[in-house]
C-alpha cells in the first residue's frame, strides 16, 4: 500500500491487457499477479531458455521483469491516454538468481508528471527460502498512447 | 582497440565456450561477432518472441545482450580459473529499440583485480540506418571458475 | 534496526574519528547524528557557501553527505583494519534541496566480503516539514587501513 | 566538438553567470575553463577544505563538479527561458581522487525536449600525469527559468 491516488479508472485493465501484449512476459512465464496504485508484482519461474553460463538465470531475465514491474506501477498513477516508457534504471545484484521461482516487486517513491521514480526487488525462492537477489531505481516516464 | 593485455592464453575459447551455454543468447539468437581483449561486439536481430507492448524489441532483450557484451570484455582481461558475474549496471535508453537488428558493444574503461568498470552501447538498425539506443556503465567482478 | 551484527569492537570510535578527519564534513558542517551497525544518520544544516545557481543547497552537498552516511553504514560491518572506499552510486533526485535542515540516511542492504550495497535517503525539512529529496543506491568496498 | 547545435544565442553568457551565481562552485574554486555546445569542461585545483579521511579530495568534491558540467553541456542546447536541473546520475569512481588537480568534462550524448543524457569524465593531475579518475552518466531536464 504506498498511498498514492490512480488518475484513471481504466488503469488496471489497461495494465492487464498491455501485460499480455509483452511476448517477452510470456518467453519469461512472467505472470501478474497483484497491481494496486503504486504497487506490482509480477512472479517467474525458472525458465530454462533463459539461463546463463551456470544454469541458473540469467541476470537479464530478472531484469526485464523487474523493469516492467516498475514501469507497471508508474503506469497506474499515469493519466489516461497516457503509456510509459523506461528512461533509466540501476540494478544490483545481491546474490546470483538461484531458484526455481522469483517475485519482482516495483514501487513508486515519487509520482511526477515528467519522471515517475521506482525502487524494485527481486527476491529468489528456493522451496520456501527467500532471498533478496536484486536493487533496482529506475525512472519512468509517460509518453501518449499509441491508437 | 582497447591496449589493454589479456592475462590468459585460452580467454577467447572459454568465452566462446561459455557464450554457447547461455541459453538466454541462444533464445534471443544473439551471435558473438567480435571478442578482442576489453572490447566485445554481439549482434542480434528483432526476436519477436521478445518484444514488449508496442511490438518493439524489449527493452530487457537489449540490457540482457549489453550486460553480456560488457561481462565477456571484463572476463577478456580476467586470469586463467576466473569467471564473472555482473556486480551491479545502470543504463540509459536513449530511443526506443526499433530495428531489425542490434549491436551490442561492451568495453573495460577500467580493468581491477577486484572490479572491473566496462561502458555498453547499443545501436539499432533499420536497413543500413544506425541510430544509438542505449548506453551502459557497469561493475564486472571476477569469481572462481567452477570446476 | 538492520539485524546486522559488526565484525570490529572498535567501529564506532573509528567511524568517529574518520568522520572528524574529513575536512568536507566540517565544511558542510554535517554531524553523525547516528551509527548503528548498518545504519548511520549524519544532519547538516542550509549552508550558504554549498549553493547552487537558485540559492538552493547544491545537490552535490547533499550527495556528498548521503555518500558518506552509505559509506560509515558499509564501514560499520568492517573488520578492523579495513577502511572503506566508495566503488560507485547512482542518485535519483526527487525534489530540489529546498530546506533549512538535511538529513541524509545510509543503509546496508546487503553485506559482503568484497561488496557490500547500500541504500540512502537523503530528506529536507523547512521546520518541521520532511520531504524526501533523494534516493541512492551505492556499491561500498574494503580496503585495508593506511598504518 | 559534438555536432550538436544550440537553440539559444545567449546560452553562453547565461551559463557563465549562472555559474558565478553558485557558491558550491566558489567554494571548491572551480573555473569554467571551456564550453561549447553539449561539451563543458570545469577545472578545480585540491582544495583542503573538501578532503575526506585519507586527506585525499573528497568524491563529493569531483561528484558535484563532474555534475555541473554535464548540467551546463545540457543546459547549452536548451531554448531561451528554460534552466536546468539534474534528474538523476551515476557515477563509477576509477580510482582515488588523488592530484593538485582535477579536470571534470561533461558532453551530451543524446539532447532531448524532455530527457537530455550526458556523460562525464573526471581527470586528477599529478603534475603533468593525467588519470581517469571517475565516469559518470546523467539525466538532466529542463525547467521553465525562474524570473
Amino acid at each position: 500500500m504506498t498511498g498514492f491516488a490512480p488518475k484513471s479508472g481504466t488503469w488496471r485493465e489497461k495494465a492487464a491487457e498491455s501485460f499480455a501484449r509483452q511476448t517477452a512476459m510470456t518467453t519469461l512465464q512472467a505472470k501478474l499477479v497483484s497491481a494496486e496504485p503504486g504497487d506490482v508484482v509480477i512472479d517467474m519461474p525458472f525458465v530454462s531458455q533463459f539461463a546463463q553460463h551456470h544454469g541458473y538465470m540469467h541476470a537479464g531475465a530478472i531484469t526485464t521483469v523487474l523493469d516492467s514491474a516498475c514501469g507497471y506501477a508508474a503506469f497506474s498513477l499515469f493519466e489516461d491516454g497516457q503509456s510509459v516508457v523506461t528512461a533509466e534504471f540501476k540494478i544490483n545484484f545481491l546474490a546470483p538468481a538461484i531458484g526455481d521461482r522469483f517475485r519482482c516487486i516495483g514501487r513508486v517513491v515519487k509520482p511526477g508528471r515528467t519522471l515517475t521514480i521506482c525502487e524494485g526487488r527481486a527476491y529468489a525462492y528456493i522451496g520456501e527460502t527467500e532471498k533478496q537477489i536484486a536493487l533496482m531505481t529506475a525512472t519512468m516516464v509517460p509518453v501518449p498512447e499509441k491508437g
